[in-house]
């Protein structure tokens, strides 16, 4: 049984900082639901540390790695315990291929609603947003600049899975973006809470329901006035009540969902 | 200057657990929003502990403070981390009347859209979920059953300082808070995930944007098929990609502002 001291055990603990994942191109997913999800998934999987007490009550999930010739280590509990990024370690632990991919390769084929993450640095949230991307059933999520590394244990476990359903990149120009989003028919929309029009008279006009790559800005300042100057439109999500404002992941899911409900709404194909 | 061993401070400690809230009527809101937000609430604030770092960063606060008659006891640095709930302690801890009031009171007036927490055990949530709705616009949050206490620290620092501003109750029985909001002339809208009509579907038929109390299930099984079965209606968030599902307060964030924006969309004013 390898130990935390074995060499292959380390290497992959090296996956739970930034540098180490940017190093090797590969990062953890752990858990039931992310291994079962990267299984699931056209990603590629490494490797499988399993602890004798996750063994048992994951047998399933073992059985369907070695099924796809994937290389699975018993460790120990301390292993585990390492290798986990979570209060509660889950003694299964998937070595994973990086997810992101080039940004054109995430905007190929015919885009209707991409999620644009400007600066944001929680990577709960962050996780949270590639989730209810991917319910909206978003084609992409990118994530620009000094934004959170998507493959943070942290975002892996908000997304709860769905890391491995959305294509995700990473960009660090916003004029790249802003551009390659143009390119693939999407107007470009800036989530701004100090924009003149609301998202009712958005949907009013009936562009809510276009192809549209929404932009959201970091959780404490939102979207600084260059990257709403350069997008096509500004909207703000309407505060009816006596809230300041949404927290970052609620006004994207108020976004993205009122995206993608107008398309239906509004029957479009486009 | 308090110390951890004053008396007043020892009591406020009290506050950090449930039973000890329960007891004594009263909670903590920690930090500059949340004791902003209380002092200009109608909610009755006890007294307020400041340390002296936080007495010079929040003078201003410190001032409204004692202008509104309100006791004003410097503490220390270490009766200030124990106050705190917080990973970061504030060294600001006000002492507030708690600020549930009874269901019938909560649904008083014109009520248009009112969130119900079934059993809902985590306390972010809880408090995103009350955020979420203040913004909306909801005119109350219900706490039914074994939810949560609200006057959680973790739920009053989620809420962002919406505990004070939207009327929150709690109820024991589920039948008690449906014929309560049906008096109150609200439909009651079960948020299920199996539901057989979808929002959009619920949208095109023109209900969406009526007077509504939405009922939210826990965080991993969601509701029950007996409060499903009670409830007016039964709707389901869509799921277009490969997601399984939303989390607790995204899923309620669609719900809530789909409603609050169809009614806006409609122009109603029942």
């Amino acid at each position: 049984m390898f130990t935390h001291k074995t060499p292959r055990v380390a290497a992959a603990r090296r996956l739970t900082t930034r540098s180490g994942r940017s190093k090797a191109g590969r990062f953890l997913a752990e858990g039931a639901q992310a291994v079962g999800e990267a299984l699931a998934s056209a990603h590629r999987v490494q490797e499988l540390f399993v602890t004798p007490v996750a063994a048992q009550r994951h047998g399933t999930l073992v059985r369907r790695a070695r099924d796809r010739g994937i290389t699975v280590s018993a460790v120990t509990e301390r292993a585990g315990e390492l290798l986990s990024e979570t209060v509660t370690p889950q003694g299964l632990v998937a070595v994973c291929d990086s997810v992101d991919v080039p940004l054109p390769a995430a905007l190929a084929g015919q885009a209707h609603l991409v999620a644009v993450l400007v600066g944001v640095t929680d990577p709960g949230n962050a996780g949270t947003v590639v989730r209810t991307a991917d319910a909206a059933g978003a084609d992409a999520v990118v994530f620009l600049g000094d934004s959170v590394d998507v493959h943070n244990g942290k975002s892996v476990r908000a997304s709860a899975g769905s890391v491995f359903h959305v294509p995700i990149a990473r960009a660090e120009r916003l004029d790249d973006v802003l551009a390659a989003c143009r390119s693939a028919g999407l107007t470009t929309v800036a989530a701004d809470g100090k924009a003149h029009q609301d998202l009712v008279g958005y949907q009013r006009s009936a562009r809510l329901g276009r192809p549209t790559a929404w932009l959201f800005g970091s959780e404490a300042h939102g979207l600084d006035g260059h990257t709403v100057a350069a997008a096509d439109e500004a909207v703000r999500v309407p505060i009816y009540g006596g809230a300041e404002s949404l927290n970052l992941a609620s006004a994207a899911t108020v976004c993205l969902y009122s995206s993608a409900m107008a398309r239906r709404q509004e029957g479009r194909s486009d």
